[in-house]
Protein backbone atom coordinates (compact mmCIF):
# COMPACT_ATOMS: atom_id res chain seq x y z
CA UNK A 1 0.00 0.00 0.00
CA UNK A 2 1.63 3.07 -0.88
CA UNK A 3 1.77 6.42 1.42
CA UNK A 4 -1.51 8.31 0.95
CA UNK A 5 -3.90 5.64 -0.27
CA UNK A 6 -6.45 4.89 2.76
CA UNK A 7 -6.48 0.98 3.26
CA UNK A 8 -9.88 -0.49 1.80
CA UNK A 9 -11.59 -2.69 4.65
CA UNK A 10 -14.22 -5.31 4.87
CA UNK A 11 -16.94 -6.20 7.85
CA UNK A 12 -14.57 -8.36 9.52
CA UNK A 13 -11.64 -5.93 9.38
CA UNK A 14 -10.38 -5.12 13.44
CA UNK A 15 -11.21 -1.40 12.90
CA UNK A 16 -14.76 -1.82 11.70
CA UNK A 17 -15.35 -3.97 15.07
CA UNK A 18 -14.15 -1.53 16.86
CA UNK A 19 -16.38 1.09 15.88
CA UNK A 20 -19.57 -1.23 15.97
CA UNK A 21 -19.05 -2.69 19.43
CA UNK A 22 -18.41 1.17 20.69
CA UNK A 23 -21.19 2.82 18.89
CA UNK A 24 -23.86 -0.62 19.48
CA UNK A 25 -23.00 -0.12 23.11
CA UNK A 26 -22.60 3.78 23.12
CA UNK A 27 -19.22 3.40 25.26
CA UNK A 28 -15.77 3.28 24.29
CA UNK A 29 -13.95 0.92 22.54
CA UNK A 30 -11.91 -1.91 24.89
CA UNK A 31 -8.76 -0.09 24.49
CA UNK A 32 -10.32 2.99 25.77
CA UNK A 33 -11.38 4.86 22.31
CA UNK A 34 -14.28 6.99 21.44
CA UNK A 35 -15.63 6.28 18.19
CA UNK A 36 -17.23 9.58 16.65
CA UNK A 37 -19.56 10.13 12.97
CA UNK A 38 -20.05 12.67 11.18
CA UNK A 39 -17.93 15.59 9.43
CA UNK A 40 -19.02 18.46 12.63
CA UNK A 41 -17.20 16.13 15.19
CA UNK A 42 -14.02 14.79 13.20
CA UNK A 43 -13.15 18.86 12.73
CA UNK A 44 -13.88 19.28 16.36
CA UNK A 45 -11.52 16.40 16.94
CA UNK A 46 -8.77 18.23 15.16
CA UNK A 47 -9.04 21.38 16.62
CA UNK A 48 -9.34 19.75 20.11
CA UNK A 49 -6.59 18.16 22.81
CA UNK A 50 -7.36 14.76 21.50
CA UNK A 51 -5.42 11.83 19.70
CA UNK A 52 -7.01 10.84 16.32
CA UNK A 53 -6.10 6.99 16.16
CA UNK A 54 -8.12 6.46 13.07
CA UNK A 55 -10.10 8.32 10.22
CA UNK A 56 -12.80 6.05 8.59
CA UNK A 57 -14.56 7.18 5.51
CA UNK A 58 -18.06 5.74 3.49
CA UNK A 59 -16.86 5.06 -0.30
CA UNK A 60 -18.46 7.80 -1.75
CA UNK A 61 -17.29 9.93 1.35
CA UNK A 62 -13.60 9.39 0.51
CA UNK A 63 -12.25 12.65 -0.72
CA UNK A 64 -12.96 14.28 2.79
CA UNK A 65 -10.29 12.04 4.41
CA UNK A 66 -7.83 14.20 2.26
CA UNK A 67 -8.11 17.10 4.60
CA UNK A 68 -7.62 15.26 7.51
CA UNK A 69 -5.25 13.84 6.65
CA UNK A 70 -3.47 17.02 5.42
CA UNK A 71 -3.86 17.84 9.03
CA UNK A 72 -2.78 15.22 10.74
CA UNK A 73 0.58 15.25 9.06
CA UNK A 74 1.02 11.94 8.23
CA UNK A 75 0.12 10.65 11.84
CA UNK A 76 -3.06 9.25 11.61
CA UNK A 77 -3.91 6.06 9.71
CA UNK A 78 -7.24 6.45 6.84
CA UNK A 79 -9.71 3.56 6.36
CA UNK A 80 -11.90 3.44 3.48
CA UNK A 81 -15.28 1.24 3.32
CA UNK A 82 -18.26 0.62 1.28
CA UNK A 83 -20.81 2.86 1.54
CA UNK A 84 -23.90 -0.18 2.60
CA UNK A 85 -21.00 -1.37 5.63
CA UNK A 86 -20.48 2.44 6.85
CA UNK A 87 -24.15 2.91 7.18
CA UNK A 88 -24.68 -0.54 8.72
CA UNK A 89 -22.11 0.98 11.36
CA UNK A 90 -22.73 4.30 11.90
CA UNK A 91 -25.13 5.10 14.63
CA UNK A 92 -27.32 8.21 13.00
CA UNK A 93 -29.88 7.04 10.29
CA UNK A 94 -28.53 9.54 7.84
CA UNK A 95 -24.34 9.54 8.44
CA UNK A 96 -22.14 11.67 6.66
CA UNK A 97 -19.70 8.97 5.57
CA UNK A 98 -16.44 10.05 8.05
CA UNK A 99 -16.10 8.68 11.36
CA UNK A 100 -13.11 8.76 14.03
CA UNK A 101 -11.74 6.71 17.10
CA UNK A 102 -10.45 9.41 19.17
CA UNK A 103 -8.33 9.19 22.81
CA UNK A 104 -9.00 11.68 25.11
CA UNK A 105 -6.80 13.39 26.97
CA UNK A 106 -6.71 12.61 30.79
CA UNK A 107 -6.46 14.85 33.32
CA UNK A 108 -6.90 14.32 37.65
CA UNK A 109 -10.11 15.33 38.79
CA UNK A 110 -8.13 16.80 41.34
CA UNK A 111 -6.59 19.43 38.89
CA UNK A 112 -9.69 20.30 37.59
CA UNK A 113 -11.15 21.46 40.98
CA UNK A 114 -8.25 23.00 42.82
CA UNK A 115 -8.65 25.42 39.40
CA UNK A 116 -9.39 28.84 40.70
CA UNK A 117 -13.56 29.30 41.36
CA UNK A 118 -13.96 26.24 39.15
CA UNK A 119 -17.52 26.02 37.62
CA UNK A 120 -18.59 21.69 37.73
CA UNK A 121 -21.85 20.22 36.92
CA UNK A 122 -22.67 16.29 38.70
CA UNK A 123 -25.53 14.88 37.26
CA UNK A 124 -26.77 12.14 38.97
CA UNK A 125 -28.98 9.59 37.29
CA UNK A 126 -29.56 11.72 33.97
CA UNK A 127 -30.53 9.47 31.58
CA UNK A 128 -30.82 11.42 28.43
CA UNK A 129 -27.76 11.34 26.34
CA UNK A 130 -28.73 14.26 24.68
CA UNK A 131 -28.88 16.24 28.02
CA UNK A 132 -25.79 15.05 29.12
CA UNK A 133 -23.76 16.23 25.77
CA UNK A 134 -26.17 19.58 26.20
CA UNK A 135 -24.53 20.36 29.98
CA UNK A 136 -21.07 19.62 28.17
CA UNK A 137 -21.30 22.50 25.85
CA UNK A 138 -22.97 24.80 28.01
CA UNK A 139 -20.14 23.79 30.67
CA UNK A 140 -17.12 24.56 27.73
CA UNK A 141 -19.24 27.72 27.18
CA UNK A 142 -19.50 29.25 30.50
CA UNK A 143 -15.48 28.26 31.03
CA UNK A 144 -16.52 25.36 33.11
CA UNK A 145 -13.61 23.12 35.13
CA UNK A 146 -15.33 19.51 34.95
CA UNK A 147 -18.49 17.44 34.30
CA UNK A 148 -18.66 14.92 37.16
CA UNK A 149 -21.08 11.89 36.48
CA UNK A 150 -22.99 10.09 39.70
CA UNK A 151 -23.91 6.05 39.56
CA UNK A 152 -26.87 5.34 37.01
CA UNK A 153 -25.88 8.21 34.54
CA UNK A 154 -25.80 7.58 30.87
CA UNK A 155 -22.61 7.21 29.42
CA UNK A 156 -21.22 10.39 27.75
CA UNK A 157 -19.79 8.59 24.81
CA UNK A 158 -22.97 7.75 23.76
CA UNK A 159 -23.27 8.74 20.32
CA UNK A 160 -26.48 11.15 21.12
CA UNK A 161 -24.40 12.50 23.79
CA UNK A 162 -21.21 13.17 21.86
CA UNK A 163 -23.32 14.88 19.02
CA UNK A 164 -25.36 17.13 21.37
CA UNK A 165 -22.28 18.00 22.74
CA UNK A 166 -20.59 19.50 19.53
CA UNK A 167 -17.34 18.07 20.40
CA UNK A 168 -17.16 19.56 24.15
CA UNK A 169 -17.02 16.04 25.16
CA UNK A 170 -13.49 16.60 23.34
CA UNK A 171 -12.05 19.86 26.08
CA UNK A 172 -14.07 19.55 28.75
CA UNK A 173 -12.96 16.68 31.49
CA UNK A 174 -15.22 14.09 32.53
CA UNK A 175 -15.45 11.59 35.43
CA UNK A 176 -17.69 8.82 35.27
CA UNK A 177 -18.64 6.43 37.73
CA UNK A 178 -18.47 8.82 41.03
CA UNK A 179 -19.82 7.52 44.20
CA UNK A 180 -21.48 9.88 46.66
CA UNK A 181 -19.12 10.04 48.68
CA UNK A 182 -16.10 10.58 46.29
CA UNK A 183 -18.23 13.72 45.13
CA UNK A 184 -18.65 15.66 47.97
CA UNK A 185 -15.38 14.33 49.53
CA UNK A 186 -13.04 15.97 46.78
CA UNK A 187 -15.50 19.50 46.29
CA UNK A 188 -14.91 19.45 50.09
CA UNK A 189 -11.06 18.97 49.72
CA UNK A 190 -11.00 22.01 47.40
CA UNK A 191 -13.41 24.29 48.58
CA UNK A 192 -15.93 24.02 45.74
CA UNK A 193 -19.59 24.92 46.97
CA UNK A 194 -21.94 22.07 46.23
CA UNK A 195 -25.41 23.67 44.95
CA UNK A 196 -27.93 20.85 44.71
CA UNK A 197 -30.94 22.04 42.42
CA UNK A 198 -34.36 21.42 43.08
CA UNK A 199 -37.76 22.63 41.42
CA UNK A 200 -38.84 23.91 44.69
CA UNK A 201 -37.83 24.93 47.81
CA UNK A 202 -34.26 25.85 48.73
CA UNK A 203 -33.01 29.94 47.43
CA UNK A 204 -33.22 31.55 44.63
CA UNK A 205 -30.39 30.60 42.51
CA UNK A 206 -29.81 34.65 41.90
CA UNK A 207 -29.78 34.80 45.93
CA UNK A 208 -27.09 32.80 46.03
CA UNK A 209 -23.37 33.69 46.00
CA UNK A 210 -22.08 31.79 43.39
CA UNK A 211 -18.63 33.87 42.76
CA UNK A 212 -16.69 30.84 44.28
CA UNK A 213 -15.70 27.75 43.39
CA UNK A 214 -19.11 26.48 42.92
CA UNK A 215 -20.84 22.61 41.64
CA UNK A 216 -24.37 22.46 40.45
CA UNK A 217 -26.01 18.55 41.60
CA UNK A 218 -28.97 17.64 38.95
CA UNK A 219 -30.89 14.68 39.30
CA UNK A 220 -32.65 12.48 37.03
CA UNK A 221 -35.11 13.60 34.15
CA UNK A 222 -38.66 13.35 36.16
CA UNK A 223 -37.57 12.61 39.88
CA UNK A 224 -34.79 14.96 40.49
CA UNK A 225 -32.16 14.47 43.05
CA UNK A 226 -32.82 11.89 45.71
CA UNK A 227 -32.86 13.16 49.57
CA UNK A 228 -29.64 12.18 50.57
CA UNK A 229 -28.07 14.25 48.04
CA UNK A 230 -30.53 17.70 48.94
CA UNK A 231 -29.26 16.54 52.31
CA UNK A 232 -25.55 16.16 51.75
CA UNK A 233 -25.67 19.50 49.67
CA UNK A 234 -24.14 23.04 51.43
CA UNK A 235 -27.00 25.24 49.59
CA UNK A 236 -30.33 23.95 48.14
CA UNK A 237 -31.11 26.09 45.14
CA UNK A 238 -33.90 26.39 42.88
CA UNK A 239 -34.97 28.55 39.39
CA UNK A 240 -37.87 30.68 40.02
CA UNK A 241 -40.77 29.17 38.07
CA UNK A 242 -44.56 29.93 37.44
CA UNK A 243 -46.20 28.54 39.99
CA UNK A 244 -48.08 24.79 38.78
CA UNK A 245 -44.79 24.41 36.43
CA UNK A 246 -42.96 20.69 37.53
CA UNK A 247 -39.33 21.18 36.57
CA UNK A 248 -37.32 22.96 34.00
CA UNK A 249 -35.18 20.39 31.39
CA UNK A 250 -32.38 18.82 33.58
CA UNK A 251 -29.69 20.98 31.01
CA UNK A 252 -31.64 24.10 31.02
CA UNK A 253 -31.47 23.86 34.83
CA UNK A 254 -27.99 23.09 34.78
CA UNK A 255 -27.07 25.71 31.90
CA UNK A 256 -28.74 28.10 34.14
CA UNK A 257 -27.51 27.90 36.71
CA UNK A 258 -23.76 28.47 34.55
CA UNK A 259 -24.92 31.32 33.13
CA UNK A 260 -26.07 32.68 36.37
CA UNK A 261 -22.68 31.42 37.65
CA UNK A 262 -20.96 33.35 35.10
CA UNK A 263 -22.94 36.41 34.96
CA UNK A 264 -22.26 37.24 38.99
CA UNK A 265 -19.00 36.71 38.17
CA UNK A 266 -18.93 39.29 34.98
CA UNK A 267 -17.87 36.39 32.68
CA UNK A 268 -17.55 39.08 29.55
CA UNK A 269 -17.43 36.94 26.73
CA UNK B 1 -71.99 -2.02 23.67
CA UNK B 2 -72.55 -0.86 27.53
CA UNK B 3 -71.42 2.23 28.77
CA UNK B 4 -67.64 2.05 30.93
CA UNK B 5 -67.10 -0.31 28.27
CA UNK B 6 -64.35 0.38 26.10
CA UNK B 7 -65.14 -0.43 22.14
CA UNK B 8 -61.79 -2.88 20.95
CA UNK B 9 -60.78 -1.74 17.88
CA UNK B 10 -58.96 -3.36 15.12
CA UNK B 11 -55.98 -1.62 12.30
CA UNK B 12 -58.78 -0.44 9.77
CA UNK B 13 -60.78 1.46 12.37
CA UNK B 14 -61.15 5.38 11.54
CA UNK B 15 -59.55 6.50 14.86
CA UNK B 16 -56.41 4.08 14.84
CA UNK B 17 -56.07 5.66 11.26
CA UNK B 18 -55.91 9.06 13.03
CA UNK B 19 -53.15 8.27 15.26
CA UNK B 20 -51.11 6.49 12.33
CA UNK B 21 -51.59 9.23 10.35
CA UNK B 22 -50.90 12.18 13.13
CA UNK B 23 -47.68 10.01 14.35
CA UNK B 24 -46.55 9.12 11.03
CA UNK B 25 -46.28 12.74 9.37
CA UNK B 26 -45.49 14.43 13.05
CA UNK B 27 -48.98 16.93 12.58
CA UNK B 28 -51.95 17.40 13.63
CA UNK B 29 -54.87 14.70 12.19
CA UNK B 30 -56.92 16.01 9.23
CA UNK B 31 -59.28 17.39 11.44
CA UNK B 32 -56.85 19.20 13.83
CA UNK B 33 -56.55 17.18 16.42
CA UNK B 34 -52.56 16.11 18.74
CA UNK B 35 -52.21 12.85 19.22
CA UNK B 36 -50.28 11.56 22.46
CA UNK B 37 -48.87 8.90 24.06
CA UNK B 38 -47.46 8.03 26.98
CA UNK B 39 -48.89 8.25 31.07
CA UNK B 40 -47.18 11.83 31.56
CA UNK B 41 -48.55 13.32 28.78
CA UNK B 42 -51.99 12.04 28.87
CA UNK B 43 -52.16 13.31 33.02
CA UNK B 44 -50.52 16.80 31.54
CA UNK B 45 -53.74 17.04 29.29
CA UNK B 46 -56.07 16.21 31.78
CA UNK B 47 -54.67 19.39 33.75
CA UNK B 48 -54.50 21.62 30.86
CA UNK B 49 -57.22 23.51 28.89
CA UNK B 50 -57.65 21.22 26.25
CA UNK B 51 -60.34 19.11 25.03
CA UNK B 52 -59.50 15.36 25.37
CA UNK B 53 -61.08 13.86 22.04
CA UNK B 54 -60.53 10.06 22.43
CA UNK B 55 -58.38 7.72 24.80
CA UNK B 56 -56.70 5.02 23.46
CA UNK B 57 -54.97 2.05 25.13
CA UNK B 58 -52.84 -0.79 24.63
CA UNK B 59 -54.83 -4.59 25.85
CA UNK B 60 -52.12 -4.84 28.59
CA UNK B 61 -52.76 -1.28 29.78
CA UNK B 62 -56.61 -1.15 29.66
CA UNK B 63 -56.85 -0.40 33.49
CA UNK B 64 -55.13 2.70 33.20
CA UNK B 65 -58.17 3.97 31.55
CA UNK B 66 -60.19 3.97 34.27
CA UNK B 67 -58.67 7.06 36.18
CA UNK B 68 -58.98 9.34 33.12
CA UNK B 69 -62.89 8.06 32.44
CA UNK B 70 -63.27 9.00 36.07
CA UNK B 71 -61.09 12.51 35.58
CA UNK B 72 -63.94 13.01 32.13
CA UNK B 73 -66.79 12.72 33.77
CA UNK B 74 -68.17 10.50 30.67
CA UNK B 75 -67.19 13.15 28.24
CA UNK B 76 -64.31 10.84 26.32
CA UNK B 77 -64.62 8.09 24.44
CA UNK B 78 -62.49 5.27 25.08
CA UNK B 79 -61.37 2.36 23.16
CA UNK B 80 -58.93 -0.20 23.44
CA UNK B 81 -56.83 -2.38 20.74
CA UNK B 82 -54.30 -4.91 20.68
CA UNK B 83 -50.53 -4.57 22.41
CA UNK B 84 -49.16 -5.46 18.84
CA UNK B 85 -51.30 -2.69 17.00
CA UNK B 86 -50.50 -0.33 19.72
CA UNK B 87 -46.58 -0.59 19.34
CA UNK B 88 -46.75 -0.77 15.63
CA UNK B 89 -48.42 2.76 15.43
CA UNK B 90 -46.93 4.61 18.94
CA UNK B 91 -44.05 6.90 18.05
CA UNK B 92 -41.63 5.43 20.80
CA UNK B 93 -40.07 2.51 21.26
CA UNK B 94 -41.30 1.51 24.29
CA UNK B 95 -44.86 2.85 24.29
CA UNK B 96 -46.75 2.99 28.00
CA UNK B 97 -49.80 1.61 26.35
CA UNK B 98 -51.96 4.81 26.37
CA UNK B 99 -52.15 7.78 24.09
CA UNK B 100 -54.89 10.36 23.56
CA UNK B 101 -56.48 12.65 20.46
CA UNK B 102 -56.76 16.49 21.75
CA UNK B 103 -57.87 19.63 20.44
CA UNK B 104 -55.80 22.75 21.89
CA UNK B 105 -57.31 25.57 22.42
CA UNK B 106 -56.71 28.80 20.60
CA UNK B 107 -55.82 32.18 20.78
CA UNK B 108 -55.70 34.92 19.04
CA UNK B 109 -51.99 35.83 18.88
CA UNK B 110 -52.47 39.73 19.03
CA UNK B 111 -54.22 38.94 22.60
CA UNK B 112 -51.31 37.14 23.69
CA UNK B 113 -48.69 39.88 22.69
CA UNK B 114 -51.06 42.55 24.29
CA UNK B 115 -50.39 40.59 27.39
CA UNK B 116 -48.76 43.48 29.64
CA UNK B 117 -44.55 42.97 29.28
CA UNK B 118 -45.57 39.57 27.51
CA UNK B 119 -42.48 37.82 27.35
CA UNK B 120 -42.51 35.36 23.82
CA UNK B 121 -40.30 33.31 22.17
CA UNK B 122 -39.72 33.18 18.36
CA UNK B 123 -37.84 30.30 17.00
CA UNK B 124 -36.50 30.60 12.83
CA UNK B 125 -36.09 27.57 11.42
CA UNK B 126 -35.11 25.32 14.54
CA UNK B 127 -35.05 21.98 13.40
CA UNK B 128 -34.63 19.73 16.20
CA UNK B 129 -38.30 18.86 17.92
CA UNK B 130 -36.87 18.52 21.24
CA UNK B 131 -35.33 22.01 21.19
CA UNK B 132 -38.56 23.18 20.08
CA UNK B 133 -40.21 21.49 22.81
CA UNK B 134 -37.34 22.20 25.64
CA UNK B 135 -38.54 26.02 24.38
CA UNK B 136 -42.27 25.61 25.12
CA UNK B 137 -41.62 23.75 28.65
CA UNK B 138 -39.12 26.75 29.66
CA UNK B 139 -41.92 29.44 28.58
CA UNK B 140 -44.02 28.01 30.58
CA UNK B 141 -41.81 28.00 33.72
CA UNK B 142 -40.68 31.83 33.08
CA UNK B 143 -44.40 32.52 32.44
CA UNK B 144 -43.82 33.20 28.71
CA UNK B 145 -46.98 34.43 26.64
CA UNK B 146 -46.36 32.74 23.36
CA UNK B 147 -43.95 30.84 20.82
CA UNK B 148 -43.79 31.87 17.38
CA UNK B 149 -42.63 29.62 14.66
CA UNK B 150 -41.34 31.31 11.70
CA UNK B 151 -40.90 29.79 8.06
CA UNK B 152 -38.50 26.02 7.70
CA UNK B 153 -39.45 25.41 11.59
CA UNK B 154 -40.05 21.62 13.01
CA UNK B 155 -43.50 21.03 13.75
CA UNK B 156 -44.78 21.50 17.38
CA UNK B 157 -46.86 18.00 16.93
CA UNK B 158 -43.49 16.16 16.37
CA UNK B 159 -44.06 13.58 18.47
CA UNK B 160 -40.36 14.86 19.87
CA UNK B 161 -41.65 17.59 20.49
CA UNK B 162 -44.63 16.89 22.53
CA UNK B 163 -42.74 14.32 24.91
CA UNK B 164 -39.46 17.21 25.33
CA UNK B 165 -42.41 20.19 26.11
CA UNK B 166 -43.88 17.82 29.11
CA UNK B 167 -47.15 19.08 28.39
CA UNK B 168 -46.42 22.76 28.01
CA UNK B 169 -47.66 22.18 24.39
CA UNK B 170 -50.88 22.16 26.10
CA UNK B 171 -50.88 25.47 28.04
CA UNK B 172 -48.39 27.63 25.88
CA UNK B 173 -50.02 29.38 22.51
CA UNK B 174 -47.82 28.52 19.42
CA UNK B 175 -48.40 30.20 16.52
CA UNK B 176 -46.89 28.20 13.32
CA UNK B 177 -45.47 29.26 9.94
CA UNK B 178 -45.62 32.59 10.34
CA UNK B 179 -43.93 35.02 7.20
CA UNK B 180 -40.93 37.70 8.86
CA UNK B 181 -43.07 40.50 8.12
CA UNK B 182 -45.98 38.72 10.31
CA UNK B 183 -43.45 38.16 13.18
CA UNK B 184 -42.29 41.88 12.95
CA UNK B 185 -45.44 43.30 12.45
CA UNK B 186 -47.44 41.98 15.05
CA UNK B 187 -44.23 42.49 17.69
CA UNK B 188 -44.00 46.43 16.97
CA UNK B 189 -47.98 46.71 17.06
CA UNK B 190 -47.71 45.91 20.27
CA UNK B 191 -44.22 47.18 21.48
CA UNK B 192 -42.93 43.90 21.95
CA UNK B 193 -39.54 44.56 21.47
CA UNK B 194 -37.38 42.16 19.50
CA UNK B 195 -34.29 41.07 20.79
CA UNK B 196 -31.98 38.46 18.52
CA UNK B 197 -29.58 36.08 20.26
CA UNK B 198 -26.46 36.22 18.55
CA UNK B 199 -23.68 33.70 19.03
CA UNK B 200 -21.26 36.64 19.16
CA UNK B 201 -21.69 40.41 18.38
CA UNK B 202 -24.15 42.29 19.73
CA UNK B 203 -24.86 43.47 23.75
CA UNK B 204 -24.39 41.37 26.43
CA UNK B 205 -27.92 39.85 27.55
CA UNK B 206 -27.34 41.02 31.15
CA UNK B 207 -26.78 44.50 29.85
CA UNK B 208 -30.28 44.85 27.87
CA UNK B 209 -32.98 45.98 29.61
CA UNK B 210 -35.45 43.34 29.61
CA UNK B 211 -38.19 44.32 31.75
CA UNK B 212 -40.79 45.48 29.19
CA UNK B 213 -42.48 43.16 26.70
CA UNK B 214 -39.61 41.06 24.75
CA UNK B 215 -39.51 38.56 21.93
CA UNK B 216 -36.53 36.33 21.89
CA UNK B 217 -35.26 34.84 18.33
CA UNK B 218 -33.66 32.20 17.87
CA UNK B 219 -32.45 31.19 14.43
CA UNK B 220 -31.54 27.21 13.19
CA UNK B 221 -29.28 25.12 14.66
CA UNK B 222 -25.60 25.63 12.81
CA UNK B 223 -26.66 28.65 10.73
CA UNK B 224 -27.92 30.99 13.33
CA UNK B 225 -30.48 33.07 12.20
CA UNK B 226 -29.82 35.11 8.70
CA UNK B 227 -28.53 38.64 8.55
CA UNK B 228 -32.36 39.84 7.40
CA UNK B 229 -33.33 38.92 10.98
CA UNK B 230 -30.43 40.49 12.69
CA UNK B 231 -30.85 43.39 10.67
CA UNK B 232 -34.12 44.20 11.52
CA UNK B 233 -34.46 43.19 14.90
CA UNK B 234 -34.26 45.86 17.75
CA UNK B 235 -31.68 44.40 19.78
CA UNK B 236 -29.00 41.98 18.54
CA UNK B 237 -27.85 39.99 22.35
CA UNK B 238 -25.32 37.55 22.76
CA UNK B 239 -24.69 35.43 25.94
CA UNK B 240 -21.23 35.75 26.92
CA UNK B 241 -19.14 32.53 26.47
CA UNK B 242 -15.48 31.42 26.09
CA UNK B 243 -13.44 32.30 23.52
CA UNK B 244 -13.40 29.64 20.65
CA UNK B 245 -17.09 28.10 21.92
CA UNK B 246 -19.12 28.44 18.71
CA UNK B 247 -22.30 28.55 20.30
CA UNK B 248 -24.81 26.95 22.85
CA UNK B 249 -27.40 24.20 22.11
CA UNK B 250 -30.59 26.83 20.69
CA UNK B 251 -33.49 25.56 23.29
CA UNK B 252 -30.27 26.70 25.94
CA UNK B 253 -29.90 29.54 24.64
CA UNK B 254 -33.33 30.67 24.55
CA UNK B 255 -34.04 29.28 28.10
CA UNK B 256 -31.42 31.54 29.20
CA UNK B 257 -32.74 34.80 27.41
CA UNK B 258 -36.58 33.93 29.24
CA UNK B 259 -34.47 33.19 32.48
CA UNK B 260 -32.40 36.40 32.13
CA UNK B 261 -35.69 38.42 31.46
CA UNK B 262 -37.54 36.71 34.50
CA UNK B 263 -34.41 37.36 36.68
CA UNK B 264 -34.42 41.08 35.60
CA UNK B 265 -38.66 41.34 36.80
CA UNK B 266 -37.83 39.91 39.70
CA UNK B 267 -39.95 36.68 38.80
CA UNK B 268 -40.34 35.59 42.18
CA UNK B 269 -41.88 31.59 41.40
Amino acid sequence: MKAGTPALVGARHPLLRRFREAWRRGELTEDGCCAVEGLHLVEEAFRSPVEVVALLAARSAEERLGRFEAAANGRVRSYVTSDRLFRSLAPTETPQGIAALLRLREQPLEECLARANALVAVLMGVQDPGNLGTVLRSLEAFGGAACLLGPDTVSPFNPKAVRASAGSLFRVPVYRRLRLEEIFGACKRHGVQTVALAADGGRRLSDVNLTGAAAFLVGREGSGLPGEVLSRADIVARVPMTAGVESLNAAVAASLALYEAARQRGFAG
